[in-house]
């Protein structure tokens, strides 16, 4: 076979047909293979069928072989041992330079570590966020990549031509950083989807159950609030699936079981978090709530043993609508404050210099998370690229301060109606502890100064003086050893 | 050198030195070793002095030859790869059914390791959690020992007659399981700490900054708590610490810095119940809190752009002191309901057998979190073995549902003050979602099939029936592939 491809793609789920499918109509000879070969042919067959310049290879060596060089093979597989399977299988087919892309869902730590291994080998390794579900995929996603930059200038072309643009034109891919800052970035991203999911079904749930607007009557507010600051597709879609009906005519959500599932990406967000001593409280609170509603038959039991406070909602459902909207804004800000918080300290611990206003630009269109609000995150990074904080940008900070009372009463309502909101009061709650130049800490040094002989520090003295008190004047001098708390 | 130690004990920084007197003064004859041996000399010549059943010896091998067979070999040095080291070079020189016991902070897994390797070799290894800081070492800790079961009966009298006694005398010590199960536990009891000291500064900042109540009479406050159904360790020493005067004559909490360390404990229980999928929110909220408090120099930044809500504190203080005690004790049961709904998960996944009256029996007395409290949590699974969860059991659903009412308000107050109360905040989300027999994550899941084809349950079809709706009318029928969100 000549090589003629531009790039080869391996692994056809969806995910990997619609890439194929995106790359070929911006004119990119493409060749694809997949270890089932019945996937093959039905994809050529199928949805591939009349595309000369898609290439079906059955052979793993001829796939390789139809390739120009430098090759380009990205693989579209499931994250795990699959992945390295099939780099163990690409590496002796490959030569010096080539180029083998993860565009999965792979855990960052191992994208670093495919990084290294194959650079050792002359191999040039790409680990790529791919966002945008199979729509993105098949008309513009959002394109993350990271690891071996030696390899972007062979791919950026294709990357930039087939991802989402922003409203200004720009493509939402950019290089993003060495080693597995792609995937890491992705990571963050799906972790800040989690979060958006839930404040979406926290503000559904405390207008509906809590107020009694309907179902019908929250698909026009979320189509409402589509048109404004909250602007996004999962803003969208929720408005969509809102309106959709069920065969006998009730809406088609009712009926869907609240028992949440996952997948692993929110969950790596959290842990990152608590690795880095972030605290990214609302997206683990949505994380949780996800692993809560799982306990479905357990709250069966648990709703006949504890009743709701019995104080219906009694204000003006208009006006409480419109301070829902201004919570949901306020906590989605503390959201994405906190996601960039926490990608600044991985940053900074892997050594990882990063480009946050490119970023967001990744993430404006494309993505699951694509908003009107992260071209604000955009221009607040450009604006400030030393900015420490996004809430310390003016233009979220002033957001912030004027959502703060209706966000307030937003929480009390729903703590005295007893419906849940967890991201909406943590944000809150986040909020409040960030801007506190004093928070109890003092108390939580002193008992373990107490019990442990911790040490803790002064406000009266530099940091980094550590002080210990005998605080019950019996205490010896021999200093904390193995006992940590 | 004769063999006639009852054990030896390796590691003599403060929770080993206090250990070995402890042992001894319980009539067990005590080997001791240090890496160092300047430190073995001054603990013979200072704390151990006059006692000559405290054996001190040079040489790992000399200190080996030290033990009566089964050889006890307890290591108190700091976890990781130090305890790796020491147990290379201890196996050489031990016989097979030796038994070596680790009682420092290891991780669980390394335990299950650990036990799994040296069982191969024909050794006998306990991981043990020992909690209770210096004081709790010296004159009775709580001892959480698991690993290998055929150590035990060789161990059992020896922990036993060191460990703290519950108010009715039983030892707060017993077999908790296989593998790392006793130092999974001491893990969950240290997340359980870092919970309860954080709702105690909780409920300290929200009535000093919030109400104005002065850190003396929070003092006499705190007192109060501890002669009732708060009585616990904790308490006790935020009264005694609050007392506490600088050398100005101003309480010296006022002047430590609130900036909160950790070493870990807590960060490995948030991270277990991620990985569980066991939403564990109040410790991880305890933990985040932590890590915002280290954010002191943004905070203080912060603090220059977002004022407090003007709405100063109205009410009756002493009526409110006695909410924000009510609260706290919901807030603590919601803890407790959390930490045994992550160990029950983990024996669930580890196929452990663990008896829950027991664990909480172990907590009694001795270490950091004892508490009139954990005696009602044995009484509850003593009640009923096959409890599911803590919030079911008569005594706590009733003490819950007395106190929902002032701690709704508690919350409300918090948050219209402005005063951040993460753990008693989503400690009520919590208490509320797990109430419900409906929650939002059907939203959720309409999202995630709408843009990702992850399909649902019914409430009408029996679980395990999974549904697929084309939202938009637009969709293809492929099933997604290596989109995970």
């Amino acid at each position: 076979m000549k090589a003629k491809s531009d790039i080869g793609l391996l692994g056809l789920a969806v995910m990997g047909q619609n890439l194929v499918l995106n790359m070929n109509d911006h004119g990119y000879t493409v060749s694809v293979f997949n270890r089932t070969p019945a996937k093959t042919r039905a994809f050529k067959s199928g949805p591939a069928a009349g595309r000369d310049s898609v290439i079906a290879a059955y052979d793993l060596e001829e796939f390789v072989q139809s390739l120009k060089q430098p090759r380009r093979v990205m693989l579209m597989v499931k994250a795990g041992h699959v992945v390295d399977n099939f780099i163990s299988m690409l590496v002796p087919l490959l030569d010096p330079g080539d180029i083998i892309i993860d565009g999965g869902n792979s855990h960052f730590p191992d994208t670093t570590r495919r990084t290294h291994d194959l650079a050792q080998k002359g191999l040039l390794y790409i680990g790529t966020g791919v966002s945008g579900g199979e729509e993105g995929a098949r008309h513009g996603p959002s394109i993350m990549p990271g690891g071996n930059k030696k390899a972007w200038p062979a791919v950026r072309d294709i990357f930039r031509s087939i991802a989402a643009k922003t409203p200004n034109g720009e493509p939402c891919c950019d290089w993003i950083g060495p080693d597995g800052a792609g995937h890491y970035v992705k990571m963050i991203h799906n972790g800040i989807e989690y979060g958006d999911m839930q404040l979406i079904a926290e503000t559904y749930h405390l207008l509906h159950a809590g107020c009694g607007v309907s179902t019908e009557e929250l698909g026009a507010v979320f189509e409402r609030w589509n048109s404004g600051e909250l602007e996004s597709f999962l803003i969208e879609i929720t408005a969509e699936i809102l309106t959709v009906k069920d065969t006998d005519g009730t809406p088609l959500v009712e009926h869907i079981l609240d028992a949440a599932g996952q997948k692993g990406t929110g969950k790596w967000t959290g842990i990152d978090a608590l690795e880095l001593g972030v605290p990214v409280t609302l997206i683990v609170e949505a994380v949780f709530s996800r692993a809560l509603s799982s306990y479905k038959s357990e709250r069966q039991e648990a709703s006949r043993h504890f009743s709701a406070p019995n104080i219906p909602f009694s204000g003006s459902r208009n006006a409480f609508v419109e301070k829902v909207r201004t919570a949901l804004y306020a906590a989605k800000i503390v959201s994405y404050a906190q996601g960039f918080m926490q990608i600044s300290a991985a940053a900074h611990q892997n050594d990882w210099k990063l480009d946050y206003g490119s970023i967001a630009r990744m993430w404006r269109a494309g993505c699951i998370i694509r908003s009107r609000f992260l071209g604000e995150i955009t221009r607040a990074f450009e604006d400030n690229p030393k900015l420490k904080n996004l809430l310390l940008a003016p233009f979220f900070a002033d957001a912030v301060r004027k959502a703060a009372p209706a966000w307030r009463e937003v929480v009390i309502e729903a703590v005295r109606l007893g419906i849940p909101v967890p991201a909406l009061s943590s944000a809150l709650a986040f909020f409040d502890g960030y801007r506190s130049e004093t928070l109890p800490a003092n108390i939580v040094q002193a008992q373990r100064d107490y019990f442990g002989a911790h040490t803790y520090e002064r406000t009266d003295h530099p940091r980094g003086e550590f002080f210990h008190t005998d605080w019950t004047g019996t205490g010896g001098d021999v200093s904390a050893g193995s006992y940590n708390a």
